[in-house]
């Protein structure tokens, strides 16, 4: 088993000085977009990850396709890094200039670019988040379904193949992206995809794109699939007395095929943070926060099962939110849990976990995690997209104590262990970045992360695109 | 716009020799499971292409994965083609040994090698046949639903990313394929992927395997999302006076989220064959043949709002086939009605497409393909999955009439530039092999498609893995 980078130090990498010509080419295309001031520069230097922060050397901020192709391509001729960011929110890493180099700020690119209402299909520019997107889609009917929590930007979630709370049912952006256009590390721009649902021509590009983290292209445009708004929507809470029960009634939501939207775990230690930090009542112990999508009847049939299930496993306290106003306060409580859970343990720092298993394992692969985090008197929470087996086990340290961090990367090695004997993966939806360098190694094993040192090899023979993620070259 | 290559010519290819160490080396590890014979040749030199049979040099019978890696080790020491071979069902050329070589047959790897129906998983070797995969797992209560009409092989499915009826509602084999054991170019076994629903640890290999059509790697074992068998199917025929009404209806089922598992249209040539082919008397008029999936209530509630629509565009006798005795007929009603269509002109040869298109743009791009196919003068079939926006027309020619090939070329032709020009697809789900490289062309653009070649070169640099096919290297 390969140990995780420490959180606290990053590896060490040469960083590779930025020449002045090519700053001087940046500066005179771009002026005031731009910058080197260090305050912007640490700014993207960091993400939410524990890592200290690792700055660029300069940062772009660009406004077109052609602006980032200018960039990469300049990049290119002098051996410099280039790192997309998008909003920052990654979990792992991803946006730490560990190389030096410069970095290309799409959040401006945040133009809706053609909506397709009639064929479901929507391209928007990389930096446009997920919130921005479905509120300018609303008129359509339509709405795009993933939803990683962090109002994250489309670009980002594509580069970490992320998914979240609606993946169980709607899939992940694996499924959800249709096309895409990349700047490669040459500069050129390419455009993969199409805008047809499903497609044999030839080698699968935008999935090769997509969790790519950055090291293969930059993104541009992103096409999505869109999904009709459903006639009927209704979210439900119910307690259960123990963290073991609700995920053994998930698991037979899961088996039995009931199509459920978002199934949603929240330890009593999430719970108890939520309640303060959003002033809210709920009861303090292991909750599922679920919500059905479909026609009216449907979805009462479907909850109708769900409670059933979740009744013969010691559930109760079913409770409905059917208004638009109680449902987004349950889910805004749930997408603030990581926050919440900060606020838990002043000054704090969170080492966070995002193991993934076949899902009739995941009680298992819970509980043990649970026990030994317990063993360790780490204070910790959970979250949990348990529908898809996916769950997150936040560990809670003193950023100025290497013991905690200490137990908490041990902790989290044997939870990745855990999950890959029980042929799950360390990574459900965060991606790899710097943080789970090893894990992958241990997971993929040391051919097929060849393999991607091939391709990576083949498609950026400079190794400038994001590098010094996902695996060491 | 690139020309298809003519059914008629092969590509010039030079063919390699097969070094006589090399095949004395296969003699002595497979003996009578290395064939050199002229029929086993030849059988494993054609597919279900109009190209003319292009044998191997000689037949490997593998019956392991190692068995596998020891023929492309020998290969990639040599420098010599392998050509991995399902059941031979491919439309487009991928099986034939344009530059000579080994053809790997897999259809002895026919195990299932383990079902996990607590987790819907289920592992095979590439050489199980859906059908049997289906036969097989029958009594979990669980079912693989992608369906390509022919009984294809688990393998080939996956190499040329299929689909078919059932994708409208579960998507193709890119979104179904959760792992696999590839054999790579230099003889070592990799596994891609988990058992997880889903992951971000690293490069989508298993997507990049996915659809490469043999040309990145050799799989001998796949692992599937499998799926509770629906509480209750339905299935229904709804005819239609003109292709445009049907097709109208479907888009309008679509566009509403309509959970439809299967939406086919049948043509009027396409029925008449079929009944006659099959001794049933369906009206001979355009139809859809839909079927429904999910509980009880669900599957009347869906089938009432499809009936409403359908009876808009002038749907009429909506007939329902509720026992599974008359919904496998209409099925393999369906199934046939490529081998029907042959029938209707002895001796002929059957020119296929595979557009697939936005799904508001279907109705324009069937219409305008008939119309031209009216005008031309051949005759022709269609069916198609258009709940995907994809559909097949099929010319059939005399082989022996140049001017007939040429003329289905032609409008082949034409159907892919307007599928294009629509933002579609030349190939939905039967992959490019042979016919389409000119297409691939066109649609994915030269930087995509020499993103492809360096890929290919990075993972194949001998080119030894099904050399010829996809593009021109």
């Amino acid at each position: 088993m390969n140990a995780p980078l420490p959180n606290a130090v990053l590896p060490t990498f040469e960083r590779r000085a930025l020449p002045p010509p090519m700053l001087d080419a940046l500066k005179a295309r771009f002026g005031q977009r731009c910058s080197t001031a260090a305050a912007v520069r640490e700014q993207h230097g960091r993400d939410e990850s524990p890592y200290p922060v690792t700055p660029p050397d300069a940062v772009v901020f660009c406004e077109s396709t052609g602006e980032v192709a200018f960039v990469v391509g300049l990049a290119a001729e002098h051996g410099v890094p280039v790192i997309p960011f998008g909003i920052g929110s990654s979990l792992e890493g991803h946006l730490l200039a560990v190389q030096g180099g410069v970095s290309i700020d799409l959040s401006r690119m945040n133009r809706i670019v053609r909506v397709h209402p009639e064929d479901l299909t929507v391209t928007v520019e990389a930096g446009v988040t997920r919130e921005q997107l479905n509120r300018e889609i609303k008129d359509t009917g339509l709405f795009f379904p993933i939803d990683p929590g962090a109002n994250a930007t489309i670009g980002g979630m594509a580069a970490t193949r992320a998914s979240g709370t609606n993946a169980v049912r709607y899939g992940t952006m694996r499924e959800n992206v249709l096309g895409l256009t990349v700047v490669t590390a040459a500069g050129e721009v390419v455009h993969t995809g199409t805008r047809a649902r499903k497609s044999s021509a030839g080698y699968d590009l935008t999935r090769l794109f997509v969790g790519s983290e950055g090291t293969l292209g930059v993104m541009t445009e992103v096409t999505l699939k869109l999904y009709p708004l459903p006639e009927a929507v209704s979210a439900a809470i119910c307690h259960f007395p123990g963290i073991a029960e609700a995920v053994d009634a998930t698991i037979q939501v899961i088996q039995m095929g009931v199509p459920i939207a978002r199934c949603e775990l929240l330890d009593a230690n999430s719970v108890r943070a939520v309640n303060r930090y959003e002033k809210l009542s709920l009861r303090e112990q292991p909750m599922l926060l679920m919500e059905f999508h479909g026609s009216a009847a449907g979805v009462k049939e479907q909850a109708e099962v769900v409670q059933a299930i979740a009744h013969e496993h010691g559930g109760e306290a079913f409770q409905w939110a059917t208004t638009p106003e109680e449902r987004t306060r349950l889910w805004t409580a749930r997408h603030r849990a990581y926050f919440a859970a900060l606020q838990t343990k002043p000054g704090c720092r969170c080492v966070t976990t995002d193991t993934c298993v076949p899902i009739s394992r995941l009680a298992e692969s819970i509980n043990d995690s649970r026990r030994e985090a317990d063993e360790a008197g780490l204070p910790y929470f959970i979250v949990g997209h348990v529908g898809d087996g996916n769950f997150h086990l936040g560990y809670l340290i003193d950023p100025d104590k290497p013991e905690e961090r200490a137990t908490a990367e041990r902790l989290s090695m044997q939870m990745v262990q855990r999950a890959l004997k029980l042929e799950g993966t360390c990574s459900g939806e965060h991606g790899v970045g710097l943080h789970k360098m090893g894990f992958l190694l241990d997971e993929a094993g040391a051919g097929a992360v060849d393999l991607m040192r091939q391709l990576k090899r083949a498609l950026d023979p400079k190794n400038i695109l994001n590098p010094g993620k996902i695996f060491a070259l």
